[in-house]
């Protein structure tokens, strides 16, 4: 297989990049500078080397904690519950949310063979148990799994004395974080709802 | 800036791909084995490093040839003139055109300063000269200045005895070979009109 026919499969294993736009993008970059097609695969390698999970909250992180939880003015009472790493991107851009995270690394789905083990519950019970952490912001997504998850954590924290809140009503239900605007989402985490 | 974000605006610097669809192509390769990007990255690299424009025909090459001019069973008296070096992939995979081709490396538009020095013009002539070439085949998009480079290079060649034909009319007007489907493509290269 050529380099060019090389490049357009492996473009076309992307997401929403099927062959005929993998092929569309190949044929782009070659008519770029060369240095455009290194300068991207330089960015590849960077990120497949350099980033790693955060030890203190499962986020992207590029050196021993991830920059949330090395900001000495991120408010360690309240810890914001989220399914995947975006999900720290997408509040930090849209909301002014000034707590620290915890991203699961997905969401529980007994179909997809996915427990609390395959979760980093136990650095939730770790981060609640250490005692500063006041108040659990579930941010999971509005969708079945994403609820399951948010009432078996709500579940797990009830007598630990931490308050529990959930992201406002208001998400379209089934959805999923990524598509819904910011200024929804800025909403939503402001009218966060108390569990009962 | 960090890794993530160094990888998004490389992505987002792609044609129809946005910042949002970057932040979720980064985000889907970081869910997947660290390979994949390195193999990615790899393939970027490969391209850039090795592909050139073929000294005989203007095409995407490896070697110091491209496949179609290696090959020896391909016609030499039939001509192919193309603007891109993709259209030489779309007419491969969708025709079973033997020919060669030229590859001219845009078309004619004064508006952008592209005259004939900016194009293979020089190349088509030595081709033509060389006395192997019967037809010429012009394959330019069905597009203004595609027209345009079309009629340029007829009026060229008018004198030489070389026989001049295009890809017959049926390809929609104003429209880009790259949206063209195969059959299209194909009865297109079949029923080519001769220029009169």
């Amino acid at each position: 297989m050529g380099a060019i026919d090389e490049l357009v499969a492996e473009l076309a294993k992307l997401p929403g990049i099927g062959r005929k736009t993998a092929q569309r993008l190949t044929y782009h970059l070659l008519h770029q500078p060369k240095d455009r097609m290194h300068r991207l695969a330089a960015a590849l390698d960077q990120v497949a080397t350099r980033i790693q999970a955060c030890p203190e909250c499962g986020n992207y992180c590029e050196g021993d904690r991830c920059g949330v939880c090395a900001d000495p003015r991120r408010d360690p009472a309240v810890l914001c519950v989220v399914e995947d790493a975006s999900a720290v991107g997408l509040v930090e851009r849209a909301t002014g949310y000034r707590g620290r995270y915890l991203v699961l690394g997905g969401r529980l789905s007994p179909l997809e063979g996915v427990g609390p083990d395959q979760l980093r519950i136990g650095l939730l019970r770790q981060r609640v148990a250490g005692g500063e952490v006041r108040e659990v912001i579930l941010a999971t997504n509005p969708s079945l799994e994403g609820e399951a998850t948010a009432t078996f954590i709500h579940q797990l924290l009830s007598g630990t004395g931490v308050r529990v809140s959930r992201l406002a009503r208001g998400l379209p239900v089934g959805g999923d974080l990524e598509y819904i605007d910011g200024i929804t989402l800025s909403h939503a985490l402001e009218a966060r709802q108390e569990v009962s």
